[in-house]
């Protein structure tokens, strides 16, 4: 007799542009029915919400895990620690990376390759929630990129592709900053980038290596915020040149949100991403003064580094509240502090510790949800309804998951469902300790930082999958590969904005 | 057996954040149900939309109709065939004003009992849609506004004032706009201003009238961008001097914009408004060089004047999409070209037509919906879901009428709607034209526009009040004044964002 | 056979743009010859200037002196000790005020009467050195002032008027400043502008009354840095609207430097003052936390006040660095500590010390050359050409003295020269103390600041007045009237600059 | 019974900040008095001026001739002609480039060794005027700079390097220029740099080479002013991490002088230099329109290109008014039209005149002074005093070449001195043609060109070289090489700009 899986009651729902209270009706995985009432006969199974808010299942579209050939140390998590770690922090869809520079990878053109075999290594394993993967270029022949994006997106559903203007082995010249772009301008692929500038860091890092300063302390150092200015600036011109749309990853510097925000203004198609790390750690946290060992500093080395202080911190929550970030993720990248493999790689081949030999990389796809929500809505510097933005709706838009993820929209979105605590009724710990946390590392930089509710279910496709502090195994297994559509964001100006297009170049 | 007043299968919700099919149950004149499908038996009244978009009733925040006492020539629109065009435009709900300068008013430092005033005269009209009120001041006495704040909330539910900073007759001095904004901040009343340094546009029509510059055009160079900027320069000071948020009204400048971005950027409260005739109209429209009259062009005479073709449109186009608009209203003020009381009030008390007798303000409630529909959305240079923000969600939450007026939300919002025609299958006029318009005026300035769609349905509290090209008289009079709560938007800055705190003087 | 009225050997002349080993050779006053090597058999008197720095004498354009009518309290200096504190600190020619606004005149429209008034006033004492004259405005009229400003220039020289944008009794409303810069425009007059939001500072000082906050310290905050960008702002608008150059005396905070440096980017003819106060100074010094008495801060209370400490005074610095600064002045305005006539008249009827009745104003024309030549210049802050060119040779060329003042130039410039002691000579206090200065007023707000140098010997039209710490009164009164020629820096934009030049309204 | 060997009477000497009727006397090739009378009967030679103004000697700070190598094409100049060219344009000292890159020059790494066989070779020719040597840096060794850079100074008298962003034979890396920079700010030796990023130029390149269009004209659009604007913003960005002074050369684009003012505003230490051909041609000159050939566009081709039309041409002049340039160069670097080894080698080799392979660089160092001296002092764009600055003083004080260069001092500059027309004297062409000059190259992109006055007497170290349209050919061979101390402008910040400051880096 009942006509829905599940009915979730008494919840507010909080969507990208509305927050009300409705019942939701879910079958097939699916979003169905809101209503001001459902009645609760017609679902085999009846979740009271309590008045609670409910929103959209998280999206951290920028989450590192292990892979066949390791870029920056070994990273802790796999695909199924990192789906389960991040499950529990209220997050239902992650996108990971598949890289072109794979050892396994015997054929580094053939880009489509490289995703197929990331995503079988994937599938192997248990998977919590659904994932799908972004390509990191490292390596940029002319010839080939045409025909390799179309195929991108054909064959395995990737659209969008991540550059490094930084690390000896990853960065692309400008040249190659602009063959990409073109290509993709043509083929609906999103540019993503990492903006330092690799050079000035190279630089910097020999420098300061020539007069021992050597301490996890100096990571920070070697990569000003003006590093990151220049390489987001340099990067918008590039992309202005050639009309295509930009997404600059963890961007953590008051010179690059200024150079995006400005980009915005006057109508290019810039997009930025933050993370937690950029509005709650600072570069002091890296000389760890209240530790004996100077180098548990390392447990906060990761790029761009933590910046200076409440001042920089305030550029990034201005920059959120007033609509310059178009999403935030995490940057999970997790490398263990104990153990060989991790952080103290920077001890094997005869290295003393010193910070370039530290895997970059911090934790974070479990916290994500959580420390937005506890100290950014209910701290009031962001909405509720921008807090959904950033964290599923944006990030489903920009990368072509929309609408089966990222919003709450019956008859097409995956029930993909955070229901949170009733105000008051959270009695969780009030701060996050890396003992609560499934990860598969062994610290967490945001250990201490006040909460003050945390994800009580998180759905994924309408099974519950973690609830009031426990992995609900008997649901383990639901994630799987997840192809991409094409942005419904990053899409290239139009012919109106007749200044704004190159002459010439562009064939539209 | 039914349990639905109306049912509207097979439409494409739009809302300020997304678009889904959807089918929507209405009941008791509110959004009951949204779901994939709703049994076609259920409802009373089934509507096909036919894959349509259905977006929710435009609210139009600003439109001036007749009142008691008019201070701009007399308004060719009453609150019935004001609420009538809008309706026939997608407008489900205005917001008009009441003025605490009226001539039946012999109390003005009553600020609730102006309400009152003008509520009552209103009501005593047919009226097709919902209205709220703002109330203009132009006296500012520092003893009693505190407490006549209080009421105007509590007595009128009216929780936002209007100042003019132009106009000899309503021009308030900087003193008064500090005085205003330090009680408005107080008691959650929102402040908007019309930005125009009077002093200046003073000096210069009495230089053009020396000049005997004085063609409806002179008009337009009386009152050039720059003075627009300055006062919002001016106004964009006085508002972070004591964190108290405003709303610019009718911004047209590109100084303007880029003050009111520059704002935002740094995390003030500070929002504004755009008018059609700022995107589409432009000073040289004031010339009429086609017409054999040069006064004709007095049919474009507002304030602020439209602008220089197509680069200060284009700033206007480029604040809506990035951001920097918080909405788009109409600045409906229409007064007659032909007969003695309109325009031509200019050739009356011995004076010939000069254009600083011409009343200012020209008709738009009608067109403002469909215009920006078929030309924003449709020329894409605005998403379905920033129109949706922009005409209709974005005025619900920052002027109090959210979540009840502004969105599609089950259990709590009006069914105000609008179900446009089907891609491909609007068959109306392909152009505007002023005989097709419902308002009481005898020109629009738009006539001969473009238009790619118009609302073929549109619903007031559930009723159709206008469809396929005709007014719905059976549901005439579903109108009624609406109380409204504080603003969702404009609200002062938390502490956290401390440099924006003025020092000693704002008691929390 | 002397052919030199008095040789200076060995000096290194410094000027705007070159400094080099010269003799100078003076006759009738004037500079008559610059030569590596004058015999000195052919002067009457020679100086050895012993290789120390030889400038020109310095020009202070803001100095105010006791006139009939006082407008800020008992202003302590007349002409008279205005002028010998003035060539005690190196200053040979001083411009001071006339004002519009004097009981003794009942005739205020007859500007050229108010300025004879005023000169005959001051040639009645003894002139330790040159003066000129501004006329400050306070009473606009719009249709004498054409002929009137023809007058100012021809009848008696002057070529600048002031006016304010607060001081309730003084303050002009924009329409006002429109008046006044387009007949000033046409006539080569240049208008100086006192740039503070009067309107904005009244509301400040009535709440701050209201919360009992008294102490002298709240007039600094009563008129925060953003009060006077505003003004400034504002002023730059209505100069670009009528391409008439301004020059904005005593600027000081960094939101005003922005907006000047933006409008000469521009392209615009805008000028600014500063003075020593706001390089030195900042607004902890009206606490006066060292004193046990708090009403001491009234010896730092001046408009605009001193700023927020090290960074507002590094924004003056690097204005005066990068030419955005034109000129540096004193705003020499002292009125006593002592006494009831000065800062203690705010004791006088009926008050009791609250700071909005202390007069306004601190003592400086002694000062500025030495702390400014010590502290700028052997600091390094600034080059020894553009000290000059600040102190002297702008003023000249600014105010229309100039070649006769300003520079060292043979057959042109009147012997008017500072002789500062060589490198390691200088013996004289290491800091400043009021019982060295030759002013009348009780004290100075810089006391104990550093030096290093002071004038050794100044000279006015080729006469020691100044020597080695003693004024040499067989030279008083040597001092008399100059009248000026027009500016020859503020002049408006030529034809090229198209876009600049507002449509229809100006004449050419 | 002579005293000097050439008295110039009734002349207006201009300095960079004083205009003044002066005589001159002259001894032993340097200025000796200034008066405002000299005997006649006291010189060996007198030249009557007039009444005429006269500048200092012109220094071309920007000039390529002829050298074993040749970096861009074979340059039409040699030391001979191209210094004979510059007297005849009122140029007195050239600043030419000696290279690293050298065919003849078999140890690069020795710097001096590179800077001596430049030397040599020009001595062996006949020169007009003295001249003095930038170094071209084109590869950078880390190991030896330092060293280098010493002797440079030391031995060669040679303080300043140039390097290149662009050109894939010269172009630096980020980390290299970083390198240089480094050792420069250590050793007082000021950065010149020419910014354009290679990179996307050589993107822009291939891809109008794809679509065909390599008619003369595609070489501006190849290089466009974001582009320019790129490298610039890098380039500071560099500059500001390492508190290290740059000049950037030949500055062209809006976005790059927009860059260089915001950083002088911030207080950096950035200096720019800009050329006639920026001021006066535009990217349309290269299409040539007039003429049957399409190749004659190829006269224009320079790096930058000219820029597009009157708006950036005004950016320029604006720039050069509000003091954004310090200097004014010509670029020299001529390549004949005719004969195979100038423009035309882009037919050699099997190429067909495509852009990529035209030489670049245009003649210009005998047009400098008229040019501009006509266009922009008697055009009322700019003061003759700030073109003295900008041609004359402000180059000497920046490559370490004042006092001897660059004013007009007695006992310490060389007497190279341009004595022009009185106003209304000029009798000479009205406009530019090739036929009037003086180098060796076969036409002027500036034929055509208006002129209003020409150097009548040009002096160098005393002794007139040109007259009245005439090379003198009795003084030729009178110039020879200038060794250079260290800049007076290019200085780094001192501490108190502590904000300036990178942390860690930098060894005081």
């Amino acid at each position: 007799m009942s006509i829905y899986d599940t009915i979730i009651k008494n919840g507010i729902i909080c969507t990208a542009s509305d927050t009300f209270k409705s019942d939701i009706g879910i079958k097939d995985g699916k979003i169905s029915t809101l209503a001001e009432s459902i009645d609760s006969s017609k679902g085999n199974i009846v979740i009271d919400a309590e008045e609670a808010y409910i929103t959209p299942g998280g999206i951290d579209a920028h989450v590192h895990l292990r892979e066949p050939m390791e870029l920056f140390g070994v990273i802790a998590d796999d695909f199924e620690s990192g789906t389960r770690s991040a499950v529990a922090g209220g997050t239902t869809t992650i996108i990971a990376f598949a890289s072109q520079n794979s050892e396994s990878n015997d054929s580094p053109e053939d880009l489509a390759r490289a995703v197929k075999l990331c995503i079988s290594d994937a599938m192997s394993q248990k998977l919590y929630c659904d994932f799908a993967l972004h390509l990191i270029l490292y390596k940029v022949n002319k010839e080939i990129i045409d025909e390799q994006f179309q195929k991108l997106y054909e064959e395995v559903g990737v659209t969008s592709v991540k550059m490094y203007m930084t690390y000896p082995k990853l960065q692309l010249r400008d040249y190659d900053l602009m063959n990409v772009m073109y290509t993709a301008r043509k083929n609906g692929i999103t540019t993503m980038l990492h903006a330092e500038n690799g050079d000035m860091i190279e630089w910097m890092i020999e420098k300061l290596e020539e007069q021992g300063k050597t301490d996890p302390y100096y990571h920070a150092v070697s990569r000003p915020s003006l590093i990151e200015g220049e390489a987001t600036g340099r990067a918008i011109v590039i992309s202005q040149s050639l009309d295509n749309p930009v997404l600059f990853v963890h961007v953590s510097a008051p010179s690059a949100i200024n150079c995006i925000r400005k980009a915005q203004t006057k109508g290019l198609k810039i997009f930025a991403e933050t993370c937690p790390q950029y509005c709650f750690l600072e570069a002091e946290d890296l000389r760890c003064i209240h530790s004996h060992d100077p180098f548990e500093g390392s447990k906060y080395v990761c790029s761009p580094p933590p910046r200076e202080g409440k001042d920089d911190q305030d550029s990034v929550w201005k920059g959120l509240q007033n609509g310059t970030f178009t999403i935030v993720s995490s940057d999970h990248c997790p490398t263990l502090y104990g153990g060989e493999d991790g952080k103290r790689a920077a001890f094997k081949n005869g290295h003393n510790g010193e910070f370039k030999w530290i895997p970059n990389g911090i934790p974070g796809v479990e916290t994500r949800m959580p420390l937005m929500f506890g100290n950014a809505v209910n701290g009031t510097k962001l909405s509720l309804e921008r807090f959904v933005e950033l964290h599923s709706t944006n990030p489903a838009k920009l990368y072509g998951l929309y609408p089966k993820k990222g919003s709450i929209l019956p008859g097409i979105s995956d029930a993909d469902l955070v229901v949170w605590y009733p105000e008051g009724k959270y009695t969780g710990p009030s701060t996050i300790s890396n003992n609560m946390l499934n990860h598969d590392c062994d610290y967490t930089p945001f250990e201490g930082y006040g909460i003050n509710n945390w994800p009580r279910y998180t759905l994924v496709k309408g099974k519950v999958v973690y609830k009031e502090g426990e992995i609900i195994n008997d649901n383990s297994g639901i994630g799987s590969y997840v192809k991409r559509e094409k942005s419904k964001l990053a899409v290239p100006n139009n012919e109106w904005v007749s200044e704004l297009r190159p002459k010439y170049l562009i064939d539209k």
